[in-house]
């Protein structure tokens, strides 16, 4: 029983669960769909519902009737590295590929279906909620008026990216950020625009749910400070107990999303403490968590795709 | 409660429903994602588990809450019209749009997620074989000797597109061609290249599935047709009747599948009569088959889309 690990060439946080797994004695298969087809090669065959697939990278063939686990990390798009790319030769592969993959009896950390459904914002407002989570007030607009409206009810709203993405290319840093009342909204017409509520918050949460394990971790933060991932505080992320309820909910949303993984982000409120869902990174890192609070989450993460189907 | 109907400006099918749709007096939008924003605007808050999301197009305003269902017909993609179109702009209108949308109740034909998914051909062979449908060997492959061996195997061997999708911009004409066992198979290892056993047959099936209805019209074919797409001849299509365990089949496939709408193509075997499964389009096209057959299929559509929540 195999594990494969479809990541880029260059990837620390995937070479630290990789290291586990080699520890454990798991045999594994690790490529970038880039590679393929070329360093990577594959072959499917149905035959009156038998199914037989191949992998090869490296020189070594796989079965893949034999996977365990896929683990999704950050893969490059299909035949990127192709020698001669196309958006057709693209398509053709990525299907090949996913195609076979889904054809097995996998786990998957996470579905890339499933994943794509995860990133949406606004799907994962409601399903926040819905599992329990208090929600920041949110409003998605191309309508200037509503959301000079909606600053005006709220007084701190700030303005965040819909699709968590950043433009240009390179990609623009573009921090969340506090926007006032009398701000000019007009430019909201030319795309659409998230707002949400501005918690004041006394610290960071980030809680990795790795399977049926949670790790939370918790930075503190500067007052007035809007954006976390922007600009040093001082401090580092320090372990913290996850309450159960909050437990509960984050394991409502995993269920309900069909994700293995999810990277929750919390405020925590100035006066109440209280954990705000801000969103849900369903690929979200974890290195950086390991790495100030000495959580054991490569190795959670190497147990959830070496365990045997239950 | 309205019907939301996604597709490009020129779409003959679309308009048949819309006037179906308009004979029968249901409200409905219809507006092509590219066009937002700009002539389509959008506005969603989300408050406390509280949802409220309004579309405007050629001035209306129409909440979403009362979506009673959305046909996403062949859509433009989001923003493609926008006067300053982008990478990021497109994603940001996506997930603002489709996030919109999944917040409804409303009922899909087809839900994106599903369709996704429904595109791939390998995942095809396996749900159509488990929904009891004869299904032809198929091989998808980069090893030139896996298709030499598969072509010596069953003799009579045809290519065709893993994607569904045809190379170039514009696309060219990528008819399934029968390849003979002695072909060059060397350019099999510059994408991944799809086999199967050729079926002779003497007609083509299309089989249309919209909601718990079945059509079926068969075409004849010419002996030794390969592609019933390509070519003219001199037939047409005739309706004829769904056997029993050919519905049963079809409705355990989309159950799987989550699909509301199937177009399925069978090759009716030339000596038994054999209806193989061959592909299901979850966006075919029915338009042709109307005419030819006078199916009530854009009739069907419209009902399924205007029913009321069951």
């Amino acid at each position: 029983m195999t594990v494969l690990v479809l990541t880029s060439a260059q990837d620390v946080t995937a070479d630290l669960v990789v290291a586990e797994l080699h520890e454990q004695g798991v045999p594994l298969v690790r490529f970038d769909p880039a590679d393929l087809p070329g360093e990577v090669a594959l072959s499917t065959e149905y035959v009156r519902g038998e199914f037989r697939g191949y992998l090869s990278t490296g020189g070594r063939v796989a079965s893949v009737d034999a996977l365990r686990s896929v683990w999704v990390r950050r893969p490059g798009g299909a035949a990127a590295h192709a020698e001669e790319p196309s958006a057709w030769l693209a398509e053709e592969t990525d299907h090949a590929l996913y195609g076979m993959l889904d054809s097995t009896d996998a786990r998957w950390m996470n579905h890339p279906s499933a994943a794509a459904r995860a990133r949406r914002k606004t799907w994962q407002m409601r399903v926040a909620h819905r599992s329990g989570f208090p929600v920041p007030a949110t409003l998605v607009t191309t309508y200037p008026a509503m959301a000079r409206r909606f600053a005006e009810q709220y007084r701190h709203v700030v303005v965040k990216s819909v699709s968590g993405k950043s433009p240009g290319d390179p990609p623009m840093a573009l921090p969340t950020t506090l926007v006032p009342p009398d701000a000019d909204f007009s430019g909201v017409a030319a795309g659409p625009t998230l707002f949400q509520r501005y918690i004041a918050k006394r610290a960071d949460i980030r809680l990795t749910s790795i399977g049926d394990t949670h790790f939370a971790a918790r930075k503190t933060a500067e007052a007035g400070q809007v954006d976390g991932r922007f600009g040093d505080t001082g401090h580092s992320w320090q372990p913290v107990d996850v309450p159960p309820q909050v437990a509960r909910a984050v394991e409502r949303y995993k269920r309900h999303a069909s994700l293995a993984y999810g990277a929750f982000d919390f405020a925590e409120e100035e006066q109440t403490g209280t954990w705000w869902f801000l969103e849900c990174n369903q690929g979200g890192q974890f290195g950086f968590v390991e790495l100030d609070t000495g959580q054991p989450l490569a190795r959670t993460v190497a147990e959830w795709l070496a365990a045997e189907p239950g």
